[in-house]
């Protein structure tokens, strides 16, 4: 037995933390979520959680067992002309996901959609690290550059499935030329074409 | 307790013919299992699997408890002129998903992705139901027809996650003549325009 009182080590604290920010994320969403609170919930101070997590976005990812950082990931794409971003998205894509973190985050997603919880913390990444900063790159109005990301989206999250969980052939073997050959027009078009209004239902 | 040697009775049957066929597909994927040899798994008589599920593919969908049959569904699309099938197949799928048998369907996918065996039949079901019959009906060499239909898989199956599965908005909300628009010329592309081979990985 541990002698009384004394504090967790810190494989314990990352526990408790990951277990807090687990609660905390599923039950207000990652823009209102506070280091603060995740510590106060895991009776931890919250400068350990900047220690082992850096940031909330890290501490997210953590909680997810995403091994990337796909907003760092975006800001490199994004360095660059917006009339060749697909290609450039496309190919960073696949080279990530071809890659043992990628492998591993996508069985992370796969896991993450398998409840309410899980999805709905994967649907706060895409937004926050990813769709949110792609949308703030495009030109014209928001509804319509959140319609174009959605789209981008579409595309993007059944390549992952149809190549990687699915495994169809030959699209699961195909080389990234191929891939950015096929799919990067497609990309370009919902990000920089012309494209009908979203017209969302009332 | 019922009397010793009673046959048992038809929900018992029903239930004992699909577990032997979740085993049977499970184990050697649908083109290779037979009625006959799920009929002798379960211990029944051949024509009770077909009193109940009328055909292979039948049983399959009630396995996988997809209660649409997206293979009369495909043929259907396909009797209009290629060059305009892709807008057929999208507004039909969105009438589908978008119906109480389709949200049934989805849930039914999201199970089965759950693990590798419901993964395994997904697929089987995309390529038997959908995919060749698909494939068929286009022109050119076959690697090249598996080829399109493959990215036309990763459209589709996107739409589904992003739209009924991540519920990302504003596509979650968007009107079907707005997402026929946003995505059928995309489909149409992959079905019939020029496209780089898929040059797969040896």
């Amino acid at each position: 037995m541990p002698p009384a009182g004394r504090r967790p080590g810190p494989s314990r604290t990352r526990e408790a933390v990951l277990d807090a920010a687990r609660a905390e994320f599923a039950a207000r969403g990652y823009d209102a979520v506070t280091l603060r609170r995740v510590a106060a919930r895991a009776g931890v101070d919250p400068a350990m959680v900047t220690h082992h997590f850096g940031s909330k976005s890290g501490l997210f990812r953590a909680v997810l067992d995403v091994r990337l950082d796909p907003a760092a990931e975006l800001a490199a794409v994004l360095t660059g002309p917006l009339d060749t971003v697909a290609e450039r998205l496309l190919t960073r894509l696949l080279v990530l996901w071809d890659s043992p973190a990628g492998a591993a985050t996508i069985a992370a997603v796969r896991t993450a959609l398998q409840d309410e919880d899980g999805t709905a913390l994967l649907r706060d990444l895409a937004l926050s690290q990813v769709l949110r900063p792609l949308a703030a790159a495009l030109t014209g109005p928001e509804e319509e550059r959140r319609w174009r990301v959605d789209l981008v989206a579409s595309q993007v999250v059944g390549l992952l499935m149809t190549r990687y969980v699915l495994g169809l052939e030959p699209l699961a073997s195909a080389r990234h030329p191929a891939l950015v050959g096929a799919l990067g027009p497609t990309l370009q078009r919902y990000l920089t074409g012309p494209l009908p209004a979203a017209s969302v239902e009332p």
